[in-house]
């Protein structure tokens, strides 16, 4: 049996950026990916996956800012965070991925930007597993980074007052993760 | 032309528990909804939304608890909710809901915590949608709630160390928001 990253692939293949997968079977089939290769995402998949991302809720009203990074800026990234995560040379937070997408917003006394980008970030997730496109939400780095250069927030465009909460690498993976069953755990009940 | 919500509302009305939505289609017809009708969530729907909210990712392998509240229980979270925000009895912050999930982590120094609930609560929320049922989440009465009430975390039957994050009301509502064109915005693009 095929396992669900390829089947989502050769879905992809077949019919473009408007394949039509079951909702549910999008949100089980999402993984984190921690192995890029080298295949760009294409343009209209990342518009959809960035409109995906508009259409999270924003509590509080309060807006997420996104910077997609790739090419010369990707490889300054990752040497920001050698840097900062006193890593060797060549290091890569993204696992190869060639696009970043990162989530900024004004930071807010109850976490609701975290709460946002997040939500966003989810809809992305779930929106790329759709396209047959990988990703992983990542954060350490990030924090990594803005520990030891305060000049990250203006290179990735933002205005004052805004800081990066978290990070999506996005792209194809050849060793897409086995399907898995999800349990219901950790759940209380209370009538 | 029918709204997006009374579409989704018939399906469901027609298939149950199984219909298939397009992903994209359920993440843009999400939207938060502030009037519930007094109709309960189906209990295998419930399990559904639980469900998607397993499937979201776990980052650094924090676990998310969740309560779900219903009944006289959230009759007395009302009650703290109002005694908290010094609002008069009667006063409800779930909008009419007859049902809330409540979801709760260690807390995180990176706000790892408040990323994966949110994750997950997206993941419910557009699960949600895909059967039918409204959604909102929530985080301003909680933060109330744990200011004034140190017992809070208990009675959600949390452990020591764990800590509320975020809610989300779920039910059905007799006024469906219109569907909304949503526009990529607040987007930088680094090559």
């Amino acid at each position: 049996m095929l396992s669900s990253g390829r089947i989502l692939a050769r879905k992809t293949r077949r019919k473009g950026v408007t394949i039509a997968m079951n909702t549910m079977e999008a949100i089980k089939a999402r993984r984190s990916i921690r192995s890029f290769n080298a295949n760009p995402v294409e343009e209209e998949k990342l518009q959809a996956i960035l409109e995906a991302g508009a259409c999270a809720p924003n509590g509080a009203g309060l807006a997420v800012f996104y910077t997609v990074v790739s090419g010369d800026s990707l490889e300054a990234v990752k040497g920001k965070a050698a840097v900062a995560m006193k890593k060797e040379e060549g290091f890569d937070p993204f696992f190869g991925a060639q696009t970043a997408i990162f989530m900024s917003a004004a930071p807010h006394p109850l976490g609701i930007d975290v709460a946002n980008a997040a939500c966003s970030a989810e809809n992305m997730m779930i929106a790329a597993t759709d396209l047959g496109v990988g990703s992983i939400y990542l954060l350490g780095f990030l924090a990594g980074i803005l520990n030891s250069d305060e000049t990250f927030p203006s290179f990735l465009g933002l205005d004052e007052g805004q800081k990066p909460i978290l990070c999506l690498a996005i792209g194809y993976t050849d060793n897409p993760p086995a399907p898995r069953e999800v349990a219901i755990k950790n759940v209380v009940y209370l009538k």
